[in-house]
Formats: C-alpha cells, structure tokens, sequence
C-alpha cells in the first residue's frame, strides 16, 4: 500500500493535474501553492460565465464552503452540476457544517449533486450527516475521528463519496474498506487552511488516480508526512506554514514510507 | 500592569476565545493565523443570511473596511447590530479612514453602533474623528500617535469606544485613562496586514478580558513585543510575517516582561 | 542600462510611490508585501463609489483579471477610464487570457483603454494578441517567449502599450525596441502570483520613471535578480516566497548589478 500511495504522488508530480478551485477568501494563497508544491496547476476562478469552460478545462474540482455567500453558492452549484455532466470528480469541502443553518441548507443542495469526495473534521462530517442522511445521533463539538465514523458510513451509503473524517487520526471511508492514516503534528491546527489544502491535494490526485480510495489515502498521506516532517524544522506555526510547502515539494520515497504511519480494515 | 497584561495573554491562550471577523481579503490569511497563533480561534463569513447565528456562536466581532463593497458594508452592519443586541464585544478598524468619502460615510453608519474598540493609525484616528465628532482641526496624513490624541479623545467621549492609536508608540485611549505603549520595529510597516492582525487580537483579547483598557493594552503588548522579538531573527519583510506568527505561539513570560515598554498617565 | 535600473529601483524606495491595484483574491496578499518590500505603498480598493477617488490619490493602477466577475469587471473599467482621463498609468495582467470567452471579452473591454503596460506570459500574449489583433496564427499553449514576440508586436502598434512577455526570459517590447531579461529561476513557478507581483512592481516603476521602457524593464529585473538570488538561500517554494519578499527589500546595488542578465536589440 505505502508502494501505491507513493507512486500516486509521482504521478501528480508527473502530470500536472489542472485543478479548479471554488474556495474561500481566507486560504486561496495556501491552497493554490498547495498544489504547486505538490505539482499540481490551481486554477480559481468563480464568475458564472466561466464555470462551464472551466469545469470542461479542468480535470477536478473543489468546492469549499468557506466564506460562502449567494454568488459563490450559485458558482458552487453550476461547477458540480457540469462535473456531473462531464464526469469530471469533485471534492467537497464543508468547512463550518453544522454552524448556521445557510451552511447546512447549501451543504444539502451540493449533496445532491453526489460529490466523488467529502473531506472535513470529525465536527463537519457529524453535522453534514445528522442534517442530510437518516442518522440521527447527538453531536460532540469536540468529536472525535472515529466517533463520526458512522456519520461518515451513512453520508457514503446515501450519495456514494468517498468520506474522508480528517484528525489526529484519518479516517478514508468507502463501502466496506476503512483506511486509517495518523501523521500530522497538533501544531498544524495553528495554521489556517491546512483541512482547506488537503480537500486541494484531494482534488489533484482524484484528478489522475483511477482507485478513489487510493487517491484520497495518497493526498492525506502525503499532507500528513510532509506536515510532520516540517513541524520538525518548525519554531511555531509561521515556520510550520513554509516547511511544509517546502516539504510537499521535495518530500523524496524514502522519507515517505518511513514516515508514513497507515493501517486498513 | 506588565503581570496583569501577561495573565491576560495566559487566558486567551487556556480560553480560545471565538472571534468572529468580517475583514478585508488582503489579510484574511494572516489575521486568521495571527489569531491561531496567540491561541484564539477565528471564523471569517460575511454571508448576511448567516451574520445573526455567527455573532450568537462567537465571543467578539471584528469589522474591517478594508476592501470593503456594498455588500459587506451591509453585512458589518448587520454584524454589529446584532453584537449590540446580545451584548458581544465589538472592534472597529477604520482602514483608508479619509481616503474617500465612501469609507466615511461607511464608517459614521457603523460608529452609530459604538463599537467597544476603535483601532487605527494616527491618520485614520484624526480623519475619523474630524468626520464624526464636533473636534474640528487641521489634519496632517503624516500625523504622529500622540497628534491623534485630543481626535481620539473626541470618539471616546462621542462614542464610549476605548481608542487605541497605533503608531511607533501606541496608546490607548479611555476616559482619563492613557496607556502608552513602545514596542515593535519599523520593518513592521513593511509588511501588509500588521494594524490589521493587532485589530484581530484585540478581539481576542476583549472576549475573555473584563477590563477593556487591560484588554487592548494586553492585545497591542502582545503584537509589539512579538513583532520586535521576531525582528532580530529576521532577514527583511518576509522572514519577519513568519518569525511573528511563531513568536505569538511561543512567547514566554520572561521574554514578555523583560521587553514591554509600558507606562501610564 | 544596469545603472539606470538599479537608479529606478533606489527611485521607487525613495519616492514610495502609491500603487492602486484591482487583483484577485489569490495574490492579494503577496502583491501587497511585494510592493512594501520594494518600497511602494500598496493600495487595494475595488468599490464602484471609490474608484474615481483612488485613482486621484494613487500614481499608478494594476488591473488584474484573475478570480474576476461582474462586479470587479466594473471596477476595473471604471478604473482604467478614470485613469486615462487623469493621465495616471496603467498596467494590465491579463491572467488565463485565452482560458474562456469570458475572460477574452472582459480583455476586449480594458484593451480599448489602451494600458500603459500589458505584462504576461507567452501563452496570454498569444491569446490576447489572437482575439483582438489583427495577427492570427496557431497558439501553442506551451509557447515561449520569443514565439509570443510578433504577438506582442502587434499588441504594442495596436494599442500602444509597452508589452512585456514573461517567461524563462522576459522581454519587453516597444516600438523598434526589445528588451531582454533573463535572471529568475524555474522554481519561481512553483508559488502562486509571482507574474501577477511582477505586474504590480510595474505599477510601482511607471507610477516614478518617466521613461516606460526602462520602468518595465527594471521591474522585471527586481524581481528576475531578488528571485534568483532567493532561490539560493531557499528549500523550496514555501522558503522561495520568504526569502523573496526579504530580497526585494535588502538588494544592494553590487548584488543587482553583478547578477542582472540583460541585453538590448
């Protein structure tokens, strides 16, 4: 498996996956350099008129419900409607499920259009399940990855993405396969946007890697081992934030099976 | 005072008080890491239909009219009538005050509310208060912190705001009360975003701290001392934005108190 | 020439200019801290009721078309009209140009206000030469600068503007004149919006340097040498970015002058 996933990371640095971006204000510039770092071409772009082209251009795209308002639902909206048509593969971000009701109401409509992906906190993946599937179970703000295991297994069977719990440990859900990646360094919840890079990275390898479950694995994997690595070389979250890009830029095999901590069920 | 400012320091880092921003794009990346960094947690959304609930979650509201538009001057408006009705905590910072007529107008509507803080350079501060209160005097764009002073003397009286003028020296502002602060480094001004990111602190610290002298004081100490601190270690404008977000992590009480330059009138 | 450049570059610290840009949401905040770093005092404002008045205020106008729609489209063509009637240079970057129709229309739009400058890669020369040019010829999506070279020709007798092709060498075109530069470094493309910084120290050297030829010129040698010599010190494209913004600001005139690559046609 570790084999697989780093092969899954030379291909996006092999081929340069265009991926298009309907992401929020906040962390574009990380994002973006991202799936530089990573090998990957960003392109962000939200004006109606060009949702169409750009879906058609593209070769997967992210949504991200981040500093959301009526113009970039309706962005959000035309862009996964024409993946559908297109077949190209979507990831779905849904930063603050759970926090307002328009967050849930527009999560709900994007849910429709069956993302390929969904990828969020154990807090994201609770709330998105309890408003849209028929698991009804309390919800712990301060949830765990593995107690929003079985919202993750009800959001899968109702729309078929492929979920990704993301935390200390996270969680790659499909069907009956579980795979179970812990990297990552606590340090890196004091850098904004690093959920919001890994839904990007996501979006990049579903862009070329056929096995879904796969590419989702890699994109984790390789945010995880590279995060931390970097904390390693990190003096707080404003080096943290430079190291890793540095680090999903030059992260070589070796150091990424070494490092990679993952295990399947 | 310098004891008492470092216990407020400790809290926002045990508290991780929820600051909810509606703020300019330029420095959204930054001012949401700055606040992760000195341990408080932000959440930056501006759609109207989710103002009401965000100002319920959140502890304290930072409005910014830095790249503002028609539709987020409705949504800080929004914002900080509901702040005002459930009691929360506001800060004001009045980017470009005097730059244009549209930022007044912008920002009589919004002191209507009485925000809690007013945050802004010695230019804003005059142009604020020339514009808004019945002070009327010559203004001078390349006006000095103390110059500012009877003009912010102006809105704390109009407007019960605590004033803090930022500067080489900053000072804050409230009834008799004058705390002058003395840290930073001029290399500060060479980065984008650093008035804005000691606007978002303030916010965290007005969230959990009852005296709000204390409160801003503790906010402005925080940024100048890490930003000098940072400054020795840094190569120019670059290493500096990345050595301060580490140093508002890592800040200990030696290094706090044997640096603040702090004094009282 | 060499002594000229470096003349404009000590030009803009001395005199800091101040630079109104319109850009996307990706680069805002690198842009910013690129013009501070070189010594420009960025002002970002893209308001319909306040452009006539930054365009009274700022020496210069960068217009971006990244992340753009409607509203943006306005303000950029409320922008560049205001500008021409006021005399104050422009620079057009015309990001994705070719991309979709939409972008080609917006381009159509500002072209007719003839910008001062129009900086962009090979690729979006090309686009933009083919649509509203009377040269048609193949475009190769992976061109170079020298194949953009008449595509940029016919740009300049068109509109008259200064047009500069970036790439692994930057050339500038005017009238009979060419300049080529050839510092940076390939790992430069690995950060997001180091063409669209390129465009807004543009903006900074027209805003100060009568003659637009060398402006260009010696913007695009700023960040061509302060980039390579970055590149050095760095470990990858998170570091790059870092120690980027640390050059612009620390360059000596002997490192500028030993490491400029430049020649004259």
């Amino acid at each position: 498996m570790q084999k697989k996933l780093w092969q899954h990371i030379e291909k996006v640095r092999q081929t340069s996956p265009l991926v298009q971006n309907i992401t929020n204000y906040v962390v574009m510039n990380n994002t973006a350099n991202a799936l530089l770092a990573a090998g990957a071409l960003p392109i962000m772009a939200h004006a109606h008129p060009e949702i169409d082209e750009m879906a058609t251009i593209c070769q997967a795209i992210v949504l991200n419900i981040g500093t959301l308002d009526k113009y970039k639902v309706k962005s959000m909206l035309l862009a996964i409607k024409k993946a559908g048509e297109l077949g190209k593969p979507t990831v779905l971000d849904p930063v603050g499920a759970g926090a307002t009701s328009y967050r849930n109401e527009t999560l709900s409509q994007l849910l429709e259009y069956r993302p390929t992906v969904i990828r969020g906190n154990a807090s994201e993946i609770l709330a998105l399940a309890k408003q849209n599937t028929e698991t009804t179970k309390g919800v712990d703000s301060t949830a765990q990855s593995n107690e929003a295991l079985s919202a993750a297994k009800s959001l899968n069977r109702e729309y078929g993405s492929v979920v990704c719990i993301s935390g200390e440990t996270d969680i790659v859900v499909n069907g009956e396969r579980e795979i179970y990646l812990s990297n990552g360094h606590a340090l890196m919840a004091k850098v904004t946007g690093m959920g919001c890079s890994a839904s990007a990275l996501i979006g990049a390898f579903i862009a070329v890697v056929e096995d879904k479950n796969e590419a989702v694995a890699a994109a984790m994997a390789l945010m995880g081992v590279a995060g931390e690595l970097a904390e390693k070389q990190s003096d707080g979250p404003g080096s943290l934030q430079m190291h890793l890009l540095d680090k999903l830029h030059t992260l070589t095999e070796a150091e990424f099976i070494s490092t990679l901590k993952i295990s399947e069920k």
